[in-house]
């Protein structure tokens, strides 16, 4: 029987503004991606979605940024390696304690958006990263795409990795993502997503843009939380793998 | 024989633009109270000064503030109880996951600029803090003015609280500052400000601006470290309190 | 017959952070106060609701605000005079270059939030938006509350001043606006609304809290943006207007 | 007899942080390149510097930057065409209406940093600093690195285009300037500096850094104002041009 972790990106609301559903995601994610404060998520909105977290159990993890508000984490920005490993430790320690003060803990680390992409060939970047996690507490997980230079970087200084996979994302014939800039980028039917994560799960593979099946290794799912249509998409997908006697479960 | 702390702010720079001598500064205190990103201090300049104060054996407080880059933190902002609660939890946690990395700890919490001085009367802000205090970890103490709304509210909720006096300010007969507005609210000169940090440690009392003799009680000596002849009075001061068998060292 | 211009606030989204439907309230408004990026509202938002704008011939304003994203503009931020002033014509001077770049033109200005709050009674920050106003351009006008030391101001430095009345906020007996912390300050009947703005616009009167009767000034009214039936709303009381045969016009 | 003009960039201050002594470099320069908020000077800076710009009879620029303040607009940041394009139209009209507000005028812009160095080669990005001169006012002229991409782009659209050169900066055999992460980026000596930028001016050739003679197209001289000794250097540079019946004057 198969287990899989299902995470989602929470708390990228930012005062005034709402984004997501995130008390209907948590009800359906077994792990929270919540935002730092340098993308997206001020302290109230932090605090707020730590306390939903840890009254649902869902397991706490830092969704770092680079220092982007107004591109919402979404652009590369040229950062030394120092300085982004500093603003790292920096939105971890600020979730640590906002969320320590609910009663919840931060076990995993996740990159957001541009870093996320960027993290995955830049050496320095992939570094940075690792080096704020082992820098606060290396038994913080590290969550990010098989085969990218991050989890390399991560698994050399001792990191545990966690390898994940993209509910409603194209995969190319290498098992990379397809460009959101090239069509079949992002699927929008939740039943014919819902069976691919299924596939994912249980058989280990995807089939990719060119109907060529290409195997994935995956310790946690990805289901996007921002979109309108977000939450029904994560319910199929949840639905269908509990139906299928999938556990959803935090990575442990 | 007397014991007495000095404390300074540091790191107050951000970015490209730097603020005071941090490290001399560093080497004449004995509590650092590090900006924490909201007023100043971008995660670089936090995790150099963090490591500069582990090296001279400086003890390590959160310089928390208003967000207000633009005005340096000085202008009240009529945040809401909760709001200014958890932002300041977000930085207290940032300083500590920064320090942590550089081997140092944080042990104590003042407030900064206008957050200092609403805390003294302001009864929702000065609860913010407390609050923000008692949910990270309560056994951080709290640096402030005494006769404070701050200090009452932290003692109340069973806080080790830490009564500040400053070197270069002036006092009213009701032992209370000098508003910045009025004429006697800084002194300049450092021999005086010396032998008035002296009298203010060993004989419990200071000589306010009408003449009159006002008692103060005193934990720790705030010296400024952001004005161009801030190190040369620290040091003059620094150099009678010694040279008269008072002991600096960190409150305990 | 009458005449009566009806104003929202508009373009107050932030990067990914989307607010309100701009384009369906300025298919009912004659008056766009857009956002100048200080509360909300960055340069590609205020340049597409000023297209928006333009191609619906609809008045262009310039929502001002205090520096203060997290806060949304509604937290008093205590500036000095001269720092306000300044920042207000910055956000003038963006709002003019982006709605030039794009055909239209400012020809009023608005303060936000809590500056329109503070502004009704704080001698200093009203003056800062009348310094402002007259040192970018004294032909622009001056939306503000009746009776306000704002509009006061602006009067005597000889601005052409607009009173504004609120379509769904209420009154209390002095004609001034029940707080939001007390009963009556919102209503939500569309329907009640709009009959209330038809009394005003036409009877120059309105029911206060108590059931009183008062006499408001009007030559614009307010009707809100953000709220989930904000658009609906506008449209009954746009509609109930005409159908009774008030001309809808920018004032002018 | 030549004619140059002497630039500087200027306003770099923001809040509480002061960079460089404005006021010594106007004092020397013919041309200022004013900060425009994204990545220093404050509406508050913006303004002083433009007053005493115009007192001084300084021409006026809008120096244009990504939005980074904590990076000082020194970090590239991968923002899309129009996104960029909105964010200097922006500052334009952020610096025009402050310089407007003091009897100045807005007459060129220069990107700064990072911007700068990647509408060098970078397309649209190059595009993006046009597009937004065009449309705010196409009678500014654009002052950039000669063989840019921007400065031909900028010929293309038909806006004045002035090329200039740096006075401290070594230069390639190719006429580019030395990457600071190699030796020779920078010269300190302000006497060789101000014979250098003789030569430049009277003669139109440069040494590089291999003792070649190379071309440089030069119609306005850039003096760096924040470094300590940049007041030192730039009144030495002006002393030699000044005594060798050189005229400053900003290009027209």
């Amino acid at each position: 029987m198969s287990t899989i972790d299902l995470n989602s990106d929470i708390g990228e609301s930012f005062g005034r503004w709402e984004l997501g559903d995130d008390k209907a995601m948590l009800d359906l994610v077994t792990s929270a991606n919540i935002a730092c404060g340098f993308h997206a998520g001020d302290p109230s909105t932090i605090a707020r979605t730590a306390r939903w977290s840890v009254e649902r159990r869902v397991r706490i993890g830092a969704q770092v940024a680079y220092r982007d508000l107004a591109g919402f984490g979404r652009r590369f920005i040229d950062a030394s390696r120092t300085e982004l490993t500093d603003d790292i430790v920096y939105q971890i320690g600020g979730l640590q304690a906002l969320a320590g003060a609910t009663g919840g803990r931060v076990t995993y680390v996740k990159p957001h958006g541009a870093l996320y992409n960027t993290a995955v060939h830049h050496e320095e970047h992939a570094q940075a990263v690792v080096d704020a996690i082992v820098s606060v507490d290396p038994d913080l997980a590290l969550l990010g795409l098989p085969g990218s230079r991050l989890l390399a970087l991560g698994e050399q200084r001792g990191l545990r990795v966690v390898r994940e996979a993209f509910a409603d994302r194209g995969y190319t014939p290498e098992a990379t993502l397809v460009s959101r800039k090239e069509s079949g980028a992002v699927l929008h039917d939740a039943a014919a997503v819902a069976r691919r994560v299924l596939q994912m799960v249980t058989g280990g593979t995807v089939e990719a843009v060119d109907g060529s099946v290409v195997t994935v290794d995956v310790d946690s799912v990805c289901v996007h939380g921002d979109s309108p249509s977000a939450v029904e998409m994560a319910r199929t997908v949840r639905d269908l793998l509990t139906s299928e006697g999938v556990d959803l479960e935090a990575f442990t």
